[in-house]
């Protein structure tokens, strides 16, 4: 049979949460083959933990999924369990942060809260649920125990939602969102190549774009030109390009550079892009 | 059988040193689970080493736990291994890192200096004992290799000590002290919830406390009120709360902020709470 | 039979991007042990890339390992696997990240372009090669698929070249070059002891040595004498050091210190070593 497989992600950061989170799992699923996903994920940032999540979780195996972004911990927020149509479960709090990773698992079969008192520890804290309710209940379940029996069942509607930025084709163009920043300083804009051709039906790989950027308190506005390249290393070291990355969207990159801080923007900034 | 169970704390940092004493395990017993409880100590912080472990030990399976923040290595201070009443064994310098933890496992059965060549790496190098020494002996221990061969027993009244700062009851408050910082800028206290209603009756979950931290170089005292509450998100955003984390102890935090950064603390920082 | 063995490393930084190449292993390897060396290597550095495979290489058991660091990802540059006369596979870009690692594992028995599409995932794209090349090819040898099969070898002299700088003696002394600068804020410099004893043959273990370092844009030559000791704590807290690394080279630190702060250093700087 095969081992138990669980995913992790959380803003636990270096010093020792997640190993513990991880110690928990073990001890009830000692066979269990455990992927950190990241715990990196910007403090209380619920958009870019559910942004990561939804990108890592269709490439890892079927299994349990744990995440763990919870500000709200310890207050009234639900504790849930989101079974999703490809087979896996995603564990963590009612707050949004699991839900584009289950729509991307081809959508949530099955949702219920977390109330099983027996799969969880024994004198739960009321600031690391993590150790305490996600962790453990994840392991029982990646040992086999049935998802009906984790808790009543809740209607899929009632979850809080979180939805990424859409971009709007305006004026020939299209007004899109810094989405996320990884770690090469590369922005993941709302957006698909496809929101891109359909509001400027002139572009397309090889085109030259028009970026825009609006002025904010720290600089001036940004406008620069730059190809839609297929990759890095079709522009001059330095050089921005605007490319499809490797999760179908829209993202804009310097070549070995950081253009997130060339650029100077954060996430949720308005972006514009059009034909040069 | 159980697959061999070992954890892994350093101060190696990113690049590379954690991975190799990982490799060195595997290539002993191969079959290992290996957690890696953290390698981003503070490079040199023995105490924050130690709390760290003190910390996971107690949610980690029992097992071999290797832990390396050893100023010293090359040096006269021995190698050493704890066996613990709960049944791990505990693997790392003579420092007082391996203290605490040996503690909240249920004390100290047997102490043994690591003594033994053929579990140790040959050509071993004077400044990386994590690899020649500790990584090996832990591997050897936890494929089942007797504890009492690996070295000459010692009086565990010999060890170095190491012992977290305890507070103070005075005039109606305590004199407590920052034990360690957090990733989220949290302040973990020297004390307990107990031995704060001990110094301030009064007090107790609900209660408003008064905040003291004393004048540095580079900031004016602050004094500040705050709740003594049971979670982050039971104050307003940015708020600071007095908390009992969830490993028993004091703690100081604002909800969704960093409350270090905001204070200007640093570990070893005096801090009085009494009363509002 | 034994679980397959993995290696990996990359500059993936912390967001989900290591990951997810893990989960894809584990999707076509379930069983794998999979270590990662480091994904925070240097944005783009490929020699640091190289530096760090170097060093871990050799201390991981025989596998497959995996190095992406990769700024040429989707041009012309080849996919490569390299078998080692140790018995382990190197997976990655051929752009000299790959080459001295496979030296300190006895050298290459075979070369090869990774040409097969099936072992490949499906709409590979042109940004992530870690995730739709190299990743499930590793997966697919480190479960027992012949090396062989991967795709038409090629002659190692056709490979991007990539080698360390090399000491010179001058004069009575040993003109070096910082080669790497580890977390500690130790400086890796090229060449080892002997190298040293050979431009200075009254050099050794215990001697002072003299330090230079020409000016910088930013701060003057620096110029100090430091012994030539066997481990840190043999000087003063905060006190310079020569010494031998772990790895057999030629280090320069300061003792509890982050030398490469304090001198202002970084990859590539000149370096003298001479008799005080």
């Amino acid at each position: 049979m095969a081992r138990p497989f669980i995913s992790f992600l959380s803003d636990f950061g270096p010093d020792g949460a997640a190993a513990i989170c991880r110690g928990v799992m073990l001890s009830i699923a000692p066979d269990a083959q455990i992927v950190d996903i990241s715990h990196s994920v910007r403090k209380y940032a619920i958009r870019d933990g559910a942004f990561l999540l939804w990108m890592a979780l269709p490439w890892m195996p079927v299994g349990v999924h744990v995440a763990v972004v919870d500000p709200g911990v310890g207050t009234a927020r639900r504790p849930i369990g989101l079974l999703t149509r490809r087979g896996d479960i995603l564990v963590g709090p009612d707050n949004g942060l699991l839900l584009p990773a289950a729509v991307a698992l081809d959508g949530i079969r099955d949702a219920r809260i977390l109330d099983r008192r027996d799969w969880q520890l024994q004198g739960r804290s009321s600031t690391f649920h993590g150790r305490d309710v996600f962790a453990p209940i994840a392991a029982h379940l990646a040992s086999g125990a049935p998802f009906e029996d984790v808790g009543p069942g809740i209607e899929p509607a009632s979850l809080v939602q979180l939805a990424f930025p859409e971009p709007v084709s305006r004026a020939g163009g299209l007004d899109s969102t810094v989405l996320y920043i990884d770690s090469f300083g590369n922005l993941r804009l709302a957006g698909t190549p496809a929101t891109l051709t359909a509001a400027a039906p002139a572009l397309g790989p090889g085109s030259r774009v028009r970026i825009e950027l609006p002025a904010t308190p720290t600089r001036a506005a940004v406008r620069e030109i730059a190809p839609w390249a297929r990759t890095f290393g079709e522009v001059a070291f330095g050089a921005p390009l605007l490319y499809e990355d490797s999760f179908g969207r829209l993202a804009y990159a310097d070549n070995r550079g950081h253009a997130a801080e060339r650029l100077g923007v954060a996430e949720d900034a308005p972006i514009r892009i059009e034909p040069a």
